[in-house]
């Protein structure tokens, strides 16, 4: 039986290692994956960082991963009830086993925070099998939902990543519409999708505030109509420029995606009255922020909307929307690195120090 | 001509004077209203203690009140288009001059922001005319919204008062539905007209956190299931009292009726994961508090929403609910208090100490 | 061995017949149920006169049920994950196998038209086991949701029976909210369990237009605040009688509960300019009916539902509205009848006729 | 003083004359403005025919129009309070007196249902002054809200004319979103700006049913997906076609833009379960049309809404949209007839033949 060479991180903040493990057994309705590409994102350096709570360590990485299917055990069906076959060239919801039995998920409806939810290369460990994409080929376990990648370039997918369906929950839930101007926090990959999803559903003006430099450049490239540098502007000069960009009165919706505490209460303070302000970047915990109620919140009448993760509707979107050559154009403009299985370390240096926009692993290099 | 006495609020923290005005002449389409009753409530405390910005001081307090028409000049139509008569009893709405040709009113539709916006006893001073109810007569300008009280009766009206309007839109805003355990944070008079209306909302159970006892006991006999004194519990105990009562999750709508910043963030700890939040204590500056957006917000997947001012419709809705007897019923719960034009000292007093749930200015007393 | 009797129906038309069944084998973390009451409703009396697609007879009919678990193989789990034992007393969701799979559920998020469903004692069939509830036992398979009846008293649980979740998915689609007018055309079993549930969400007044004069009886009793025998009236009247309650504008919200065509758009037209109809009457093909766009639909900015079946939030919901003896009271004015399984055939006349408003087949009778 | 040439519909049927009319005297708060360019719309053939309810005949038509103001007496306000000023270019909102003081305006705020609304060039007559586009210069009453067109191109404007607020209308209230397909049932005006707004809200493909072949091939280059011509296809065939182009499930979105009664059922039975249905082009009354509530509304459980009218919103969007001159530039397809004043006649012939897809007066002509 051939044997598969995977990375696997051994603990928070140990170095990343290639192992060889042997090809799984496969169980009924269950498939191997040959990955082609795997992603390598801000998550991955929380993990590495031991920022995430449940994590399993050790455990393989890689959550969002296109490739094919190399072997099918029993019947794989795609979301039309259509049999997958092997050679297939697929991608995978990273989340798996979304119950459809508990209170979250069949009274609450709020699928994403079920509590049965495993995310592959997150909360599956090795224990789990080859359950990351940091790997030649990745296990998937049955009820895994896979959709066809017919059409869809392998790097243009992988360029939006896990930050599409992301960047697609948050700007459904910010409720982003025709005319409105969209102020976008951070210039990460997520606030890059941001840009173009908030330009596609109609927004006139998207504004993004960021940094580095390069990618604010990539900002503008993707749509933002004005970009502003955060390490260069004080608060007062941001807030500042954005009541001059809309008439003096904030941005209809403001988005956050950076991670930063602070940003959030930046993000109501730069939304107009009764505007809507959606937080999708504080996705680890980065301690408090001090914020106004009154001045903040209630006296702007302001909806502001947390949004956690996204379920298959969003990962169902993304690959429809990369099918799409036109539509998924902007994608062209994130500059990709590619990285072999043991550079997975200076992968994550490089995506940690903002120096990749996008990292991906290639098991072929 | 005769003479009208009314209660003057000079400056912040000065006491308040009974002078004598003369009756002023009526603009076409205006009129005059003797008083039956007029409001005391917190936000005349507010004013009082200067906490309110844009109040043109000296100006007679007395925003919510009840009486009848003794004078009309042309024409005042009510909202099916019918004219009032000279001796009809009628409330009105406080809020004047919403512009209905502003980006606030036309474009975002947030009404409640218009910037051209007058509140009678509040925003409109001694300059306006006798423009508070705190007097015996009460001049109501063009195009002043007046409801009739056609079988409402003035004190259970009264019993409500401004705090229904307020109660009304946070009950919408926060969108109570069937089957809700909603909290309540306060046991004010906003915080008691939220549990009663939350109630008949469909919620099936209501808990309040607030304080002192006969406030507690005020919020069970107008429906609380379960109520909690916030000076006795720690806000461990208070948010563990939460989950005991809510199945291990936390409330699914949490209505923040208090005033005290950090009540806004105890809202959003005591709610449960995509539950709702809203903001309606915060009607003045009271600093800041901190929160944390990883744990408190981003990953609960939270809504929270800012809840300001009150509109036509909620006032309507409030009169409508006042001229049910049965409905109406729980109101007669809260217990009023009366004090004559030249009480209004005490009455101040008596509502900034929490000793009286409801107090009333009545010119005839 | 022992034996199970059942009453099956064979084909359309054709009488009940009670038969005798060996007791099945168990699969793994399926269960079997003592039954103690299972409801026999306006779906079984269209079954019986074959008005309903994908219908496998011979099939023993009853879809809801309440009894006791006497027998469990492997793990039956509830909702929050905890254990069901044998000697619970339980009612389950009459609809199976919501995939959690496909387009419908995962993506258009409509999973009441999830093409994989399937209802016990209606979409399975004899082939499918003991799958119906006129049965002294009935086999409940695995993924089969079940819950708790702690504290529900079973005749309080069968007075709702399956018009509950129904009218609970009808009321909460057709945005029932404080103050509303709320015009219900029918007065059976779901029409009676919408009035109950417009007052519970805050309606101020509920109108009921049906038949014949006893069920306009129970609708009064239940909380309409005024009715009309839609038998001794014309259309014109009733169109006016809507009117002369609703200050000439119409009813606020109108829910169809008939199963007539022409109350589709008698609905459309005895409701207010920007309002919303639901309809959830027309659960089986009863034909054509014309309507006029212009006046009926464009003009008046009508919101028009269709509103079909029920998911397990409204069934779950149902049972926490019954476990409350206050909330539930009103469905105590509903008049139950009891048969014996033998007896099934006067049941399904007396539900045809209108004779009995709810038939309950007791199999210890 | 100076005299103004207009163009008068003086009953229905009856030919359009040119007369000349006094200029004249200014109300305080009012204005004149000089027309550029005014549209002839169905609407206008609507009038002709005398198929509209509520129009004080004689009157001059033409509501939507540009142009300059000439005179102002007293104060003119722009939405930000602005003044404006002689020579300015602007356009108006046709619709006037939506009157801010009705149960329509201020409990319902379903403002396109205000009895008080009167229309420009529609429902204001000759009694009401030169109250129409289709002359050298218009009356603007006080509390006209106009706009001003400071970049933004006359001709540009006009492509929209009075169908973009109307699909920006039935655009947002049919919920589109992103990923959506969208079908148009038509291919006039307003189905062309829908087309170009479903894509502009990120639809992921629009498809068109209409006629003649010169529409649907405007329809493709504003920006259809695929069209089929009603003329030369069945109504089976359509429904068929749908199917093949939506995975056999129908359209999520479909907007009826069409006049045609038969149209409305065919949107709901070319659109999916769970789909929403936007009836906006039911205008005036065609008589009715035969459908089956349980299968095409029902069962499928259908959104079907009404759309009535247009607001300042809507009004106001769509200018801001025209003045971008990328995401004008699809209107820039829509081929524009000018005619002279005299030529009136002509201009509404060749709209109601279909021959021009937008007619424009043009008084210097």
């Amino acid at each position: 039986m051939s044997k598969i060479l995977a990375a696997l991180m051994p603990t928070p903040l140990a170095a990343i290692e290639v192992r060889e493990f042997p090809e799984p057994e496969l169980e009924p309705n269950s498939a191997l994956m040959e990955i082609d590409l795997s992603e390598v994102c801000g998550t991955d350096v929380h993990l590495h960082r031991g920022r995430l709570a449940g994590v399993p360590y050790p455990l393989i990485p890689g959550h969002v991963s296109v490739g094919r299917l190399s072997k099918i055990r029993g019947r794989l069906l795609d979301i039309e009830g259509k049999p997958f076959f092997e050679g297939d060239r697929v991608t995978f919801l990273d989340v798996h086993k979304t119950c459809n039995a508990c209170w979250h998920c069949l009274v609450a409806k709020a699928t994403t925070r079920c509590p049965h939810r495993k995310v592959y290369g997150i909360t599956y460990g090795l224990q789990d099998g080859i359950s990351g994409g940091w790997a030649q080929k990745l296990y998937l376990k049955p009820e895994t939902r896979c959709l066809r990648l017919d059409g869809v370039e392998a790097e243009r997918f992988m360029a939006g990543g896990c930050s599409l369906p992301t960047a697609l929950h948050a700007t459904s839930r910010a409720g982003v519409s025709l005319g409105d101007t969209v102020l976008v926090l951070g210039s990460g990959p997520v606030a890059l999708s941001t840009i173009i999803l908030a330009r596609m559903l109609g927004a006139f003006r998207v504004l993004c505030i960021g940094a580095p430099e390069h990618r604010l450049k990539a900002a503008a490239e993707v749509g933002a109509s004005a970009t502003l540098n955060i390490e260069t502007h004080t608060e007062e000069e941001r807030g500042q420029w954005v009541l001059e960009q809309t008439n003096g009165r904030g941005a209809d919706v403001t988005i956050e995606a950076t991670g930063a505490p602070v940003a959030v209460v930046q993000a109501m303070r730069f939304t107009r009255d009764a505007g809507r302000v959606c937080i999708v970047g504080q996705y680890t915990d980065h301690g408090e922020v001090a914020f106004n109620p009154h001045l903040d919140l209630n006296q702007k009448h302001l909806d502001v909307r947390g949004c956690w993760g996204s379920d298959f509707s969003h990962f169902y979107l993304g690959v429809q929307l990369m099918a799409d050559p036109l539509r998924s154009q902007p994608w062209s403009h994130l500059k990709l690195e590619r990285y072999g299985l043991n550079q997975a370390n200076a992968a994550l240096r490089d995506v940690a120090s903002g120096k990749a926009i996008k990292a991906l692993i290639d098991p072929q290099l």
